[in-house]
C-alpha cells in the first residue's frame, strides 16, 4: 500500500510501505474510513523534532475493523471502530484513574495517513459504535480521536466549570475545540485568543463570548481587563511555547487553573513566579480514551459537531499539500480521505 | 521595646525597637502571647535572600488585642486573636476564592519576634477565640498562624482524599504538619521522607505509616517500590529547593498532585519532562487565614495537637539562639515567650 512518509523537515511523501498485519495477538487491523494531519505533525515538519529515518506519519484515525489477532475479546471485525494515539490496556492502575495516554503498557500508534493501520492493545484502545455511522459524521468522529480529546482534556485539567470564565491560548484546530469543550461544560464566558479572522468565527461559532488579539503583556492586560482586574478562572494552553504558557499562567487569577496540551517546546517555568502566581498547573498527553464512549455519543446524537474544524479535504494521495496548507496557515487542519 | 531584628547573614540580635502604634484605622496592636522563628527566617539567615537594612523579623503570632484602629468593626479590645503572615481584607474576589494570601490589598506583616505587634486590616485578617485559650493550647494555636496552615494547604493543594497514599517531602515542620494534615484528610498511606531520628518519631506521631530514608533517585525508586510502581496519589513539598521539588514531581504517580508549599530557591522546571510526568502541580504561599476557623476548633476541641512541633522554648530575649538552633538543625522549631 502507499501512505504518508516523512524523509526530513518539509519532506514528505506519499510512498509504498508494508502494509500492515497483526503482530501480536492483541492487534487489529483497520481499514481507515478518514485520517488527518495533526499540529504536532508539524513540529517534525517544521525541523523541532529530529528526523532519524523515514517516518510513517498519522496518528488519527476511525475506520473499520478488517483482522483481529487471537486474543483480541472485545473488538470484532466490520465493527467501526474510533481509537487515540497512544495504545492502551484500560487495565492498568494509571488507565484505571483515567490516564491511560500513561499506561504502564502503552504504544505509541503511528502510520495512520494510509490506506490500513495496526492498533495495538486493540481490547483497550479502541471505542466502537454501534453501527457503522452515515458519512457526514466522519469528520467529527475522527476528530474525537485527537483534536477533540485534547481539546477536552485540557479544559478537564483546567477544572472548567459551569459559570466560569475562561480563556483558551491557541487558534489551533486543539484550541477552537477547547472552545467547544468549556461551552459543553457550561463556561459562562470564553475568550479566545486569535488574530486570524476565519479562526475566530470558527472560535465564535463553537462558543467563544470574546476574541482577544493582542499577545504577551498586552494580551494579560486585556484579559485582566476583560476580568476587572481578576483574571480567568481557567485557562487552556493548546500551543506548547514559552509565549504561549506564559500568557496562559500570567492570565489565570490565584487559585485558578491552566490545563495545558500543547507539547511544550523549549518551557522552561521558573518556580517563584509560579509559587507567587497561585496558579494550579496540569496537561500533558490527553487521557482521549477515557473521553471516547462521552465523545462519540455526544457527536452521534447531534450535540456537537467538532468536524467542521477540517477546512481542507484531500484524497490521501495529496498528503503533503495537507501539511504545506497547515504548515503555512492557509488550513486549520487536513482531513485525508484514502 | 525590644524585639528580634536581622543585621545580616546568622546576626540576629534582640534590640530596641519601635512600640507600633495604630497607623491606619484598619489596624490593630496585640500582646503577643506566644511567636516563634520560621523556617523561612532561616532563607535570609543563612544568607539566601538578600537584606539591605536591618529588618524586624516573625510572622508567627497569637495574642491579646490591646488597641483597636477607629474602622475596626469584628476584632474587640482584650479578643485573644490569630492572624497569619499575609493581612488580608476578606473581601476582595481572590479572598472570596479562599485565596487571602493573594489578596489584592494584602500586606506583610513583621515584627512578630517583639512583645507587641501591629497588624493591618484586622477585620480581616484575625481569628478571635471565644475565650482566652488555657496556657497549655498556646503553642498548638500559635502553630495555626503558619506552619499548621501551611502544612494544611499542601496537602489541599495536593487534593489529599480519603484513603489516599501521600509522600510528604521535607521533615521541618511545616513537613511534619503536613503530615498530621494528611492524616486528619482520612490518607491512608502516609510516607514521611527524613533521614532524621527524632523527626521521624514525631512524623509517625502525626501519622505517617513510612518512612523513606533515601533521597534523589534511590528515594524515588523507594517510594515506586512502596506503590507497587504506580507512584503517590499526593505529595506535600515542604521545602522549596530544586532537588526536593524533583523529589515530589517524580514520586507522584501520573493524574496525581504535588503539592508545594516550600518557597522556590532556585527552582526551574523544564516544560517537556512536566507534560510527560502528567503531574498536576498546585502550591504558593498558603491562604492560612481560610483555614484558620477550622483549624482553632480542631484544636480546642484537643482533635489535634500540633504544638508538639516545638521542640525548644526560649525567653523571647534569647532569639538569636533559636535561630542558631534551627540553623544547626539542633532544633525542629523554636517557640519564643516574650
Amino acid at each position: 500500500m502507499q501512505g504518508a512518509v516523512i524523509h526530513g523537515p518539509r519532506d514528505v511523501r506519499f510512498e509504498e510501505v508494508p502494509t500492515p498485519k497483526i503482530e501480536k495477538p492483541t492487534d487489529v487491523v483497520i481499514r481507515i474510513a478518514a485520517t488527518c494531519v495533526c499540529g504536532s505533525d508539524l513540529w517534525p515538519y517544521r525541523g523541532a523534532n529530529p528526523i532519524t529515518r523515514p517516518t510513517p506519519m498519522g496518528h488519527e484515525y476511525c475506520g473499520v475493523v478488517e483482522e483481529v489477532g487471537k486474543e483480541v475479546a472485545r473488538v470484532k471485525k466490520g465493527q467501526f471502530v474510533i481509537g487515540s494515539f497512544f495504545a492502551s490496556d484500560d487495565t492498568c492502575p494509571h488507565c484505571r484513574a483515567g490516564f491511560q495516554s500513561s499506561c504502564q503498557h502503552r504504544e505509541l500508534v503511528g502510520g495512520a495517513q494510509a490506506p490500513y493501520l495496526r492498533v495495538p492493545l486493540a481490547d483497550g484502545t479502541l471505542v466502537a459504535t454501534r453501527e457503522v455511522p452515515p458519512p457526514e459524521l466522519l469528520p467529527s468522529l475522527l476528530a474525537a480521536s485527537d483534536v477533540l480529546g485534547t481539546g477536552w482534556f485540557a479544559a478537564d485539567a483546567a477544572n472548567v466549570q459551569r459559570g466560569m470564565t475562561v480563556v483558551v491560548v491557541g487558534d489551533g484546530a486543539v484550541g477552537l475545540l477547547g472552545v467547544l469543550s468549556a461551552r459543553q461544560k457550561g463556561a459562562e464566558r470564553i475568550i479566545a485568543m486569535s488574530r486570524n479572522p476565519p479562526r475566530q468565527k470558527l472560535a465564535r461559532g463553537f462558543g467563544a463570548t470574546d476574541v482577544v488579539t493582542e499577545r504577551g503583556d498586552e494580551g494579560i492586560a486585556r484579559i485582566k481587563e476583560l476580568t476587572e482586574g481578576v483574571g480567568a478562572d481557567a485557562v487552556l494552553e493548546c500551543v506548547g511555547t514559552q509565549e504561549s504558557m506564559q500568557q496562559a499562567i500570567r492570565s489565570t487569577r490565584p487559585g485558578g487553573t491552566v490545563g495545558y496540551v500543547g507539547v511544550p517546546h523549549g518551557v522552561t517555568l521558573e518556580g517563584q513566579g509560579l509559587f507567587y502566581g497561585h496558579v494550579r498547573l496540569f496537561g500533558g498527553p490527553a487521557p482521549v480514551r477515557r473521553f471516547l464512549p462521552e465523545l462519540v455519543e455526544l457527536i452521534l446524537t447531534g450535540k456537537i459537531n467538532p468536524g467542521t474544524v477540517f477546512d481542507l479535504v484531500l484524497p490521501l494521495a495529496e498528503v503533503a499539500e495537507g501539511y504545506r496548507a497547515m504548515d503555512e496557515r492557509r488550513a486549520i487542519k487536513a482531513l485525508l480521505r484514502p
